[in-house]
C-alpha cells in the first residue's frame, strides 16, 4: 500500500505532536484523573493493575477530551454557528459541556431509546436535545437537517483527528503517573480512544503493548482484525451500550497495525467486572467502562503469548454514567447479589 | 483546669510530630488517596468542594492508617502475641490487614448482627473472627477473654495516641494536595479521625476551620459539645452504622476545644449524599462515609456565621464498604430511584 511507505507520523490520523497540542489546549477544561490500584485485584489477576479513572472525568467519561479539543480548535466564526452530534451517550454529554465552556450552541440528536441518565447529562450541560428514531439512518438524517438549518459543524465521536488527539491525552497522563506500565488495555467501540492512546503510548515507548477489550455481542473490531478489513455487524447485543459503534477509516489503520489484539468478553464477564469495580475499587463504572478489567481477568487474555512478559497493566476505566436501577437489575438478574430482604 | 496551662502540644493526645512520624511509619503500607471534585457539586453547594477519597484506601476506609501506625509501633515481643479488637466494621478489617502486613495474628471480635460485607473484609484480610453478642458488654468481655488467653494487645479504634496520629495523616496529605482548603468537614463517631485531622490541620494553619458531621440518630458528639462534657446515648438509630461510637477521653478535648461545630444530618440527607457520590462523583461511599457531604449541603451548615468566609471546603469521604443490596433498598425505599422495570 502507498501509505506504508510514508513516515509513521503521516500514516495515522494523529501523532504525538497533535496529542501534546491537545493536552495543552484542553488542560484548562478537563480533570487530570487519578489512578487507583488494589492488591485484591492484583492477586486475582496475578499482575500489577493500575486503573485510570476516566469515570471521574468531567461529564463522567473520557469523551470530554476529544470534544474539547475539537470544539476549541474551531475558528470563532464557525464556532458561533454551534456544533451538532448524532452520537448519543457520553460523547453527546461531552459535546454539550465543551460547547457550553466555549459559549456556543450544541445540538444533540438522540435516539428515543437512549438511557435516561445519558439524556439527563446532555440537558444538564445545556445541550439542545433533538429526538430521532433509533436507526443510524434516522439519526444521521436528523443531524444533517440541523446542520443545514443552523450551519453547525458535526463533531464526530471518533473518526476525526482532533477527537483522536484529545483522547490520546489519556495515555500521556497515564504514563506520566505510572511510568512502569508495559501493557495498556482499552475499551474499543469506534476506536477513537484506542487510536489516540496507542499512538501516544507507542511514541513514548514502542515496547508498550496495547490490547483492545470488546463485548462479544459487538465484536466487530475483533472480526475486523482477523479479516484485515473493517467489518460491520447487522446488529449488536450487549449490556455495554457505549461500545456498539464500528471502526472508521481513520481509526482502523491504528487497530490494524499497532494494537496487539482484541480480547472479547461476554456480558456476564462485564457485569462481574462492574461489580468488582464497585465492591473492591469503590469506583462507579458503567458496563462499557469496565470491559477492560473483564478482558484482563478472562482466560483468553491469560492465553496470550506475551502474558508472561506483562508485569504492570494499565486499564482505562472509560466511563461511569449508569442508571443505578438498570445496573442493579443487571447484577441481580445474574445472581451476583442476593435479593435484598 | 490544670491542663489548660500546659502547651498545646502536651494538652492533646497527639501532635504534629507524632502525626508526621506516623506518616513516615505507614507510608509503605497505605495509599496516598486521590482528591476528586465536581463542578456540579460546586454549583449545588455554592463553594469549591474537594473530596478526599479514603474509600479508595486499603481496606476501603481511613482506618488502616491508625491500625498500621499502632501495629507497626509495637515491640517485636509484644507484636508476636498478636492483636485484638472488638470494634466491628472498618477498624476490624484494618487491624486484620495491618496485622497481616506485620505477619502477626489478629483476633477480631464481631457482633452477630454486623453487615456481611464487613465480616467478609475481615476474613479476606486474614483476621480470625470470634463472634459475640451485639451488646458492647458482650463484645468487651469476649475481647478480654481473648487477651487473657493469647497475650494479644488491644488496638483501640479511636481512643489511643497512635490511632489518632495515624488518622491525622489524612490531613497532612489533603493539605499537601489542595493547599487552598480553608475548611474541613469530617465524619465523627469516636473522634479518632477528627482529632488527628484537626490537630494536624490547626498546626499547619490555625485559621483552618474543622467541622464534624454526625447523624441525628447518633448525635452524642453534638450533645457533648453543647453540654461541655462527654454525653453517651442509651441507643442510636441511623443508617450510618460506622458512626455509632461515643467520644473517648483522648478525643473529647480536641472536639471540645478545636472543632468549630458539629453539623447533624438525618438519614434521608445521608442517603441523598450517598446517591450524589455515586451518580455525580462516581465514587462508592458507605452512608457513614458520605455524612460530610450531607452536612455541607444542609441548611444548618449554610446558617453558620463563618459560611460567607468559606471558599474551599475539604470533605473526607471516609469509607466505601457497603452491601450493594442494602444500599439499593435504602435508595429505593426513600423513592430516590424508580423501581427497576
Amino acid at each position: 500500500m502507498e501509505e506504508e511507505k510514508q513516515l509513521d507520523s503521516q500514516k495515522y490520523a494523529a501523532d504525538i505532536n497533535s496529542i501534546k497540542e491537545a493536552q495543552v489546549r484542553i488542560a484548562p477544561y478537563v480533570h487530570r484523573t487519578p489512578v487507583v490500584s488494589s492488591t485484591s485485584l492484583d492477586s486475582l489477576s496475578g499482575k500489577r493493575l493500575f486503573f485510570k479513572c476516566e469515570c471521574f472525568q468531567k461529564g463522567g467519561a473520557f469523551k470530554i477530551r476529544g470534544a474539547t479539543n475539537s470544539i476549541f480548535s474551531l475558528e470563532d466564526e464557525q464556532a458561533a454557528k454551534g456544533v451538532v452530534t448524532h452520537s448519543s451517550g457520553n460523547h453527546a454529554a461531552a459535546v454539550s459541556l465543551a460547547a457550553k465552556l466555549r459559549g456556543i450552541p450544541a445540538y444533540i440528536v438522540i435516539p428515543k431509546n437512549a438511557p435516561i441518565c445519558k439524556v439527563e447529562n446532555v440537558k444538564r450541560y445545556g445541550g439542545q436535545v433533538i429526538w430521532s428514531d433509533s436507526t443510524i439512518q434516522s439519526r444521521e438524517s436528523v443531524a444533517s437537517k440541523v446542520q443545514e438549518e443552523t450551519g453547525a459543524i458535526l463533531i464526530h465521536p471518533f473518526n476525526d483527528k482532533r477527537t483522536i488527539s484529545g483522547q490520546g491525552t489519556v495515555s500521556l497522563e497515564f504514563l506520566e503517573q505510572i511510568p512502569e506500565i508495559d501493557t495498556i488495555v482499552v475499551p474499543i467501540s469506534g476506536g477513537g480512544l484506542i487510536s489516540g492512546v496507542t499512538l501516544a503510548a507507542k511514541s513514548i515507548n514502542p515496547a508498550i503493548r496495547v490490547f483492545a477489550a470488546e463485548p462479544k455481542g459487538a465484536d466487530d473490531a475483533a472480526r475486523s482484525k482477523v479479516a484485515g478489513r473493517i467489518i460491520m455487524l447487522p446488529k449488536t447485543n450487549t449490556i455495554a451500550d457505549g461500545l456498539r459503534a464500528f471502526l472508521g477509516d481513520l481509526t482502523w489503520p491504528v487497530v490494524r497495525d499497532l494494537v496487539e489484539d482484541i480480547i472479547t468478553v461476554d456480558d456476564t464477564e462485564i457485569v462481574e467486572a462492574v461489580k468488582l469495580c464497585f465492591e473492591v475499587l469503590k469506583v462507579v463504572v458503567e458496563p462499557s467502562g469496565a470491559v477492560g478489567l473483564a478482558a484482563v481477568l478472562s482466560d483468553q487474555f491469560k492465553q496470550k503469548r506475551s502474558w508472561n512478559e506483562m508485569k504492570s497493566i494499565g486499564i482505562i476505566l472509560s466511563g461511569g454514567n449508569v442508571d443505578l436501577s438498570v445496573l442493579w437489575e443487571s447484577l441481580r438478574s445474574r445472581s451476583f447479589v442476593a435479593a435484598a430482604v
